[in-house]
């Protein structure tokens, strides 16, 4: 699945912030484009298509980023997002109880009144993109080390707060593109009161389950919609993608706007020896462990099953793409290109004077950064990054606790996730009524502390600090079964209460949490003040590099904010021969062995009648994607939906590190199938109503004001 | 731990048949010397000690091999055997049952009845040693591929069968040393009556647990004592170490006799490459989910907990040694002087045109095997090599599956397992009366048939034919909840009806076994007619340019065959400060927490006001041992034990592939220790009279004869 994790995100970001412009050309249909740099002349070369600026004006407005970490796209005018059901899961999932499984049985609000709020998702939309490059290049000018990083992060939260002026409404981004070669402003428009409409059950969403995952061809329904409220009424939505009832066939021209969450392409070598040889294989070895523990967990009872679902997809999807990435890594081929690419553009610039006092220790630097990131690694991912800490109410504790002591400073000198303009999407998490199982969370905790007692070592201080004599199991009891966070109120009132609140606390995850901050904040502090300065700073140099030896004309990496890729409707060959672009809806009944994960439900049996086996279900296509991009649209070029993006085949996996146009491939669920499902499986006719609506019907006024 | 464990020999043996000699001298203590090979000058040199051949006689003839995997010492003139609690942990398992664990309770024959046949355990001593490099030579001579791997197996089980001469009570094995280059006949006595006598309780074994594995200090008690038997009585048995009652301190020489089971220092570099990136990381990801499963799967009940425990330890105990390798492997320094010295050694061939004509082409052709053994290493592993498929009754069903085909075969050209020679160890496993638990046989094969699923895809054939339109759960149900093949009785009756009893078997294993014998044989057959020929018969000539350019005068790769290493106790440095090398009783008290896996047993909290707390408990030394070592004596020059080997440090985890003599330790129990435990917590006197009792007055005659 093309999600992109928010809990696996601290660690990312580790190996991500690292980045460097690529050394190449893009290649046919490869780029994660920005709206602001959509590469016109390229695609009107390729496919013949001029884009305006009206148009792309309209895909921006109509294209939604779920905050947790996915993609969606506005739909109709009265405020109907789809994304996919894996984007949902976790709100499915928190709006079920026992007895009652949304996620099994699926939802359809079959009245506006039966939509439900979700506790956690947060859509934006995309108003505006303002260029800060120079204001924050002034900021950081002949700083380094510490002062540096003080300096760009104070200057962040300065543009991001000026911007929203304090409003929960608008959420503002300073994103660094080209690795400091530029930093746009992003201005979102910011929806927290999300309600759930529809979702298929699990059985068809995730169809052929993690076998099939990252596998074509295909047979998922793996959608949902979702529908934006804006003072408890649907939103009044002039923009929005309208629906292609026939949608695509092979060969045709499409595009897919998404959020696509990091990509590695553009790193130099010493940075990608980093992740195949420390953060891949140990993200690979904890993950499978934690796989196993949850497999097995699952076989508690029924009911362990049902809220330890979320958890396991997570895991084994993170473990596949993670498998694909390091496959990517030990590929000779792959690196031998790496260095010698690496090798060529040094040359360059060091036969340059002037370049080479600028930019020529760039590399070597960022080596010897990375070879202290390495020696802290270990400790740094088992405190400050809680790897492997999945425990809901640990969150929570340790967030109330730096809550108390971040907010009472000013705002430019805080951790930047607790800057005033995060703070409406950290309240909105803190204080979700998402159920908490303390069964899943004691089993979570007594995992994490023995994988920590392990990576640390028994007679580590840190460790003997956190168990002292109990076991992990015993503490994580203790830890969970005593603590009151489960009530939001008590969260509450502890937010309120400030740092005398959490120090008259006895709950004993608050003291837990406590306990193990001052070391959290060790390791994180050596990284930023360290590491993380010499990385940046010289990431920016490399990118100016770029800038000053070949130019611009690419596409920066992935950062979690919109772009938009093109390609079109393609099958490709494997080993096991050529596979075809589109699969149909009688695929699916030919792949059903009615045992789980191959059992479509009953819906899809009792309907099998009624419905056109012939319709298209799922095709691939050649537009570059990554995690993140789950939920985007694929639309054509009158900026219709053709199909809405859940996945990359297999091949796709490399395409952290590299686009290969050959065999990479997204995976979408098709216009006409959705249709078809919707109105003859599901009987779904508010939605379908919502899709097809006559558009000139409507006469809304447009969102420029806002901009 | 250091065991040798048979169950991961499978694949092991595959990226471990390929190993050639060392391109560089032995360092100092470092060496696993074959005892036909003992190096008296470097040891005379080093420590002033001269072996004499009737000294080199004794240490082998009171040495001992337990033929699943791990070493023993007889230590008195009745047939006590001393190894690890963790050699014998799967027999204290099996002689368990719910309500009467020995595992966790300990065991303790007060009187010979009470001694207690272990039903897999077969002891085996090394009476001969004979040279057969000129026969098999010459049996293979002027072949390749296929023809030279049938000849080779050929050859090799008609000179095990001539030596053995039918005889169930000898054991005898062709020994490929040097890779080829040497070609050694060992006869061994067979015993496989084989009691237990003592074991203490799992908690003191292995204190400390999975945390403390592999580490140093330490302060288990990993001890069982064993006795053999021979026409049911106690083995009236000449040749056994006596005993140390002071033990060892700082400084004094040690020797270890021992049977290491794999090292890997010889590899050429594609060799190692293959291991680094393919072998090796499946490992770690398989081995981690399955330690996270039988984690989690322990919490059911106490009874899973208690029927699990084996494997979870050989689990754990298997990745912790493969997260050492592949930290070595990963580690560039020793990569690149493995490059360095390959370079060097093939420049040296090269430069003279014999030896290039000769020996130039073999690292190339090697390197081609292993990219072709890279193609099919999945199938293989999932397949013919069972990959994860840890069930008992599975192993049954294709064991007997393969007798019923094998066994009407002439002696040579049957697969080597199924030899003449091997026939009463397989005998002894196929016939055991352990018992099989079918809850745990149901999760272990649900789990097994998913990874086989996950890793040949859900479109692939032979997942198809296994699984049909059955889950991996229902299906694992079905084969396990209808098998008989718990029953001994059925499985006799199936060996003896041959081929015509496993056809009309109706038995849902034996059917399943049938149904994946054909692919299973088809890709063992790809790797022996293509891939190891090629591989044998290059690391052949790499040894032979070794002899050309070299000379001998070092050792060979470890083969679970006697060696004897030479070393002394001595403590060592490392980032958290010097470490001393003697542990006491007390520290072990210190250590407690009450908590397991630092809760000490009752018994000594019990006995702690009568120990004496300053006796040395355990202690590390410089020589120079891996995995198969476990339950090695630690010998001083007079040939005493002064130990018991059950572990290394962390620092020796490298050691498969290079001995660094500044940090690799071996860790052992101390024989003062020993006695102190035994008789004052345990009140072992029957034991400590066997140990101790002065063998002047036994008068048996010595073993010459059947040398």
């Amino acid at each position: 699945m093309q999600i992109f994790w928010r809990f696996i995100l601290p660690l990312l970001v580790i190996v991500s912030q690292l980045l460097v412009l690529s050394l190449n050309a893009a290649h046919a249909d490869e780029g994660m484009w920005t709206l602001n740099g959509f590469p016109t002349d390229k695609v009107q070369k390729a496919y013949g298509f001029s884009a305006t600026q009206a148009w792309l004006d309209h895909v921006r407005l109509s294209s939604a980023r779920l905050a947790g970490g996915c993609s969606g796209s506005f739909v109709s005018e009265n405020g109907l997002v789809m994304t996919n059901h894996h984007c949902a899961h976790s709100c499915i999932e928190q709006l079920s109880k026992s007895g009652k499984d949304f996620v099994a049985a699926g939802f359809y609000a079959k009245t506006e009144a039966d939509e439900v709020r979700c506790p956690e998702i947060e859509v934006n939309r995309l108003v505006d993109i303002s260029d800060v490059t120079d204001t924050m290049h002034t900021a950081t000018k002949g700083l380094v080390g510490k002062p540096f990083n003080d300096a760009q992060k104070s200057e962040m939260s300065k543009i991001e707060k000026d911007c929203s002026g304090g409003a929960d409404t608008v959420r503002c981004d300073v994103v660094t593109l080209y690795h400091g070669g530029k930093y746009n402003l992003y201005k979102y428009h910011r929806f927290q009161d999300v309600r759930l409409v529809f979702a298929p059950e699990f059985a068809t969403a995730f169809f052929g389950g993690d076998p099939d995952n990252f596998m074509f061809p295909r047979f998922d329904f793996d959608i949902s919609f979702l529908r934006v409220y804006e003072n408890g009424k649907p939103l009044n939505n002039p923009e929005y993608f309208k629906w292609s009832e026939k949608g695509g066939k092979e060969g045709d021209l499409t595009f897919v706007t998404g959020h696509p969450g990091r990509t590695s392409r553009l790193l130099t070598v010493s940075e990608l020896e980093f992740q195949r040889d420390t953060s891949l294989p140990l993200a690979l070895i904890n993950g499978s462990e934690l796989r196993g523990y949850v497999t097995e967990f699952q076989n508690r009872s029924e009911e362990a099953k049902r809220i330890s679902e979320t958890i396991l997809f997570r895991v084994e999807n993170s473990l596949k793409a993670f498998k694909g990435k390091e496959a990517t890594l030990l590929d000779p081929a792959f690196f031998d290109k790496k260095r010698a690419d690496e090798k060529s553009f040094r040359s360059k610039v060091n036969s340059n004077p002037k370049w080479k006092k600028e930019y020529g220790s760039a590399w070597t630097e960022i080596a010897q950064a990375e070879a202290e990131l390495k020696k802290i690694y270990i400790p740094l991912a088992y405190t400050e990054n809680n790897r492997n800490m999945n425990s809901q109410l640990f969150a929570i504790a340790k967030t109330l606790v730096r809550l108390a002591q971040e907010l009472p400073k000013p705002n430019g000198t805080r951790f930047r996730e607790y800057a005033d303009s995060n703070m409406p999407n950290v309240k909105q998490t803190l204080f979700s009524e998402a159920p908490v199982y303390n069964e899943l969370e004691s089993a979570m905790m007594s995992f994490s502390l023995t994988k920590m007692r392990e990576a640390l070592t028994a007679d580590n201080s840190i460790v003997k600090k956190a168990l002292g004599k109990h076991s992990p199991a015993q503490l994580a009891k203790i830890l969970v079964e005593g603590s009151r966070l489960a009530n939001v109120e008590y969260r509450k009132k502890l937010f309120d209460g400030g740092q005398n609140a959490i120090n008259e606390s006895t709950d004993p995850m608050i003291r837990f949490a406590v306990l193990m901050d001052p070391d959290a904040r060790t390791y994180r502090k050596k990284f930023e003040d360290e590491i993380e300065p010499v990385l940046k700073r010289n990431s920016e140099k490399i990118a100016q590099a770029q800038f000053a030896v070949q130019g611009t004309g690419t596409y920066p990496d992935a950062t979690f904010t919109l772009r938009i890729s093109y390609g079109q409707i393609k099958g490709y060959d494997q080993d096991s021969g050529h596979v075809e672009p589109l699969t149909t809806l009688g695929g699916a009944f030919e792949r059903n062995t009615g045992n789980d994960p191959f059992a479509l439900p009953a819906s899809w049996l009792k309907a099998k009648p009624k419905l056109a086996l012939d319709t298209p279900l799922n095709f691939c296509s050649t537009n570059d994607i990554i995690g993140g991009n789950s939920g985007s649209p694929v639309i054509n070029d009158k900026a219709e939906v053709v199909g809405l993006i859940f996945d990359g085949n297999i091949q796709s996996l490399g395409g952290d590190y590299a686009f290969d146009p050959v065999v990479n491939r997204a995976v979408a669920v098709h216009s006409a199938g959705i249709l078809e499902m919707l109105s003859k499986i599901y009987g779904a006719d508010r939605i379908v109503n919502d899709l097809t609506k006559d558009p000139k019907k409507t006469a809304l006024a447009p969102l420029k004001a806002e901009r």
